[in-house]
């Protein structure tokens, strides 16, 4: 239950010290998080373990946070919810067009400014510090490809799923980031039909025959 | 004519002094090349501002390096004919294949650990140094993209190279720099299988209907 105001908790306006109290704790755990991830990466990192070096109850934790995917999505400052939408697109391949709502959802995380600079930051440590690329490379994979590909019945999921992931971080690359011309002021609409048959592919299409 | 032996030069075994001195010119030209880049982006440097920071004549720096599009790859460590293989392969779009020839091309850039190494540099400051970003956005649109562009006569040219080269950027992300598995340890062999039709398709295919 991530974020739901406490029954206890004062309302904000009852008085600075304990409203300014609570915000300090999320902070603390926050930083406490980032500096766990950053140190130990993702998937040695433990709850208990952030709440111990915030010195706050693991419980705590979990009910300003919820669980540790959420955590490192706060920490990075990604929408709380973007492993369940990453994920529930992913695994819907029964209905056609994955491929353009993946693109799609993808583009517009970067279209939005407040997320686009935090992806920025994100893919920029993740690709230049070494414990930063560990932890975005365990957390990519322990919750969005392994859940994924298990819940997949083709047998070549395993390498479909990263194609697919790597075409997009390449197109956010290009448009966003080295902002290369005229990929980075062509319209949404115009990009989606280019690349969502390629997405869609690699996800569902055949495997290619060598 | 880069690297050529000045018919005046010493051969080394003649003195150190002399060798020295030449490969010290050399690293010289070489520094002032990667500050004026750096500071200047690539599109405002001159062969003759980077002759003068070095304290040499242009002649020289022409000598040592040729064209400005060598001595940035110079700068950077890439394979000296960098370009012109780049160029040739994506001009050559009359024979079938490209995107497999283009995809194994960049695909055995990256598998060179020499080159690799260099390469995640150049990947890592053009992405996350506003000043790298700039520099290595000039070269590739003024060295690579715009003369396929003008050379090739499909209206939606200048859209369709940034998508091919975005997506190679991204498999190169995924699989040397990330090292999501099992695309870091695939072998080449089958990426080019999967990889290459979207890059055929991207150069040369029917565009989408939207």
């Amino acid at each position: 239950m991530p974020r739901k105001e406490s029954p206890t908790a004062a309302p904000r306006r009852r008085g600075r010290p304990r409203a300014s109290g609570k915000t300090d704790t999320r902070r603390r755990i926050l930083d406490a998080a980032r500096e766990q991830f950053a140190t130990y990466g993702y998937a040695a990192t433990t709850i208990r373990a952030i709440a111990a070096a915030a010195g706050v109850d693991p419980a705590l934790v979990h009910h300003f946070y919820g669980a540790k995917a959420d955590l490192f999505t706060a920490s990075m400052q990604l929408p709380e919810d973007f492993v369940r939408s990453v994920s529930h697109l992913l695994l819907d391949t029964s209905q056609s067009a994955v491929g353009e709502r993946l693109t799609r959802f993808f583009l517009n995380l970067w279209e939005n400014s407040d997320t686009r600079r935090q992806l920025r930051m994100t893919v920029s440590s993740g690709l230049t510090d070494g414990q930063a690329t560990t932890a975005l490379r365990e957390f990519v994979t322990a919750e969005i490809l392994n859940p994924v590909v298990v819940a997949s019945d083709r047998q070549d999921a395993a390498l479909r799923l990263p194609l697919a992931v790597s075409h997009l971080i390449g197109l956010a690359m290009g448009r966003y980031i080295l902002e290369i011309e005229p990929l980075a002021h062509a319209d949404v609409d115009t990009l989606v039909a280019w690349v969502a048959p390629t997405i869609e592919h690699y996800l569902t299409g055949e495997s290619p025959t060598r």
